[in-house]
């Protein structure tokens, strides 16, 4: 049984992964490479080092990889002011501590752009970690950030609560399951064959319905050693 | 058998259902009303006039329907510039043509965006007719659009080519078939069980599969009609 949730930030608690995609799309065609957006969506959650070989071909990444990741950077960053959270985020958070989880926001951003989401669901003060892009030395697809993420509390058995296909492929490497929300943009098939144990509509929908999902209690063994 | 390939537009022809979502995502946010993007992306392809009671109920489409589409023109035409067309779009198009159907462009969209569409594509050169806004009462899921592209021609016999599940159900209420394309950004699955009668990556994926596809060639009778 799981005793610490492991919850992805972009596209999960806060509403980023289509002003994501479109600053990719954008950075990408500075560097006049033009990719239909839908596949591009369907990219985001996997590392930025690794998207434009997805989407381009290693090629692409060769010539163009550090410019067009710089680009995005700027892209970005005129977009992040209008991101919001996602609805029950904070209050998703607040329920699970109270549950007797420990919890650890596991974003591959950039420092800044985590700092900003933690503001806004209030998660500074919830979270007993988080991780950003300096943490992990290999992005999603790979476990890096899911063990990462792990190592940072004590705990070790882990429930992975994220939006894409790369959070659920991450997290089974290393034997965590995931829950998945919608909240991305990606379906419920395209979620449940990537391999999640179910799938909520948003934050709000998952607290709804806790009591179903692993999230309901942590293990005993882990709530002895929190009274004892 | 059709004789008349009726195209969806935009996220079918031309890459802009992320803009069209963004557009909408910000122009409610200018009437306070917030919304999870991807269900945005979701009401994509209905109609703007049934698109804030599907996302906020019928009283935010009462208080600030109008003043949210305002918003909406101003947001989109920020964006436009940058929309681009899907691979193989203009190609699907002479092909078609070249096999002796007559080719609907069917947009709900405002003219002034039709038109910039029709530049994208070099639409106006081979399609026998479009339609904007200005010509549809009801807009999809209704089946106005789909009729009122067929009564631009002579023929009758339809196929239609969309992206949405909307373009789907509309098409589905006149009892024709529709194509899906995966362009829009909803999933394989989505668009297989809102009925269509296959699904492909793209335009260019479309063409390169167009003799397993009812756009073949046009029915015999239609043939007959050409040649004599």
């Amino acid at each position: 049984m799981p005793d610490t949730a492991i919850f992805d930030v972009d596209g999960t608690l806060v509403d980023s992964n289509y002003q994501h995609t479109l600053a990719w799309y954008r950075a990408l065609r500075r560097s006049s490479i033009t990719v239909p957006i839908w596949r591009i969506h369907r990219t985001i959650g996997m590392g930025g080092d690794k998207l434009i070989t997805e989407l381009a071909g290693p090629d692409a990444e060769k010539t163009h990889g550090d410019e067009v990741r710089t680009s995005w950077e700027e892209e970005f960053e005129s977009l992040i002011g209008e991101i919001q959270p996602l609805p029950g985020a904070h209050e998703l958070l607040v329920e699970v501590k109270r549950r007797g989880f420990r919890i650890v926001l596991a974003s591959s951003g950039k420092a800044a752009h985590v700092e900003h989401s933690l503001e806004l669901i209030g998660g500074r003060e919830l979270a007993d970690a988080w991780t950003t892009s300096d943490d992990v030395s290999d992005s999603k697809p790979a476990p890096d950030l899911v063990n990462t993420a792990l190592q940072k509390v004590s705990r070790s058995a882990g429930i992975m609560i994220g939006d894409s296909t790369w959070d659920v492929i991450a997290a089974e490497k290393v034997n965590v399951l995931t829950i998945a929300l919608l909240t991305g943009g990606s379906s419920r098939d395209e979620l449940n064959e990537a391999g999640s144990i179910a799938v909520f509509d948003s934050p709000q929908d998952l607290l709804d319905h806790l009591d179903i999902t692993p999230l309901a209690h942590p293990s005993a063994e882990t709530r002895r050693k929190e009274t004892h």
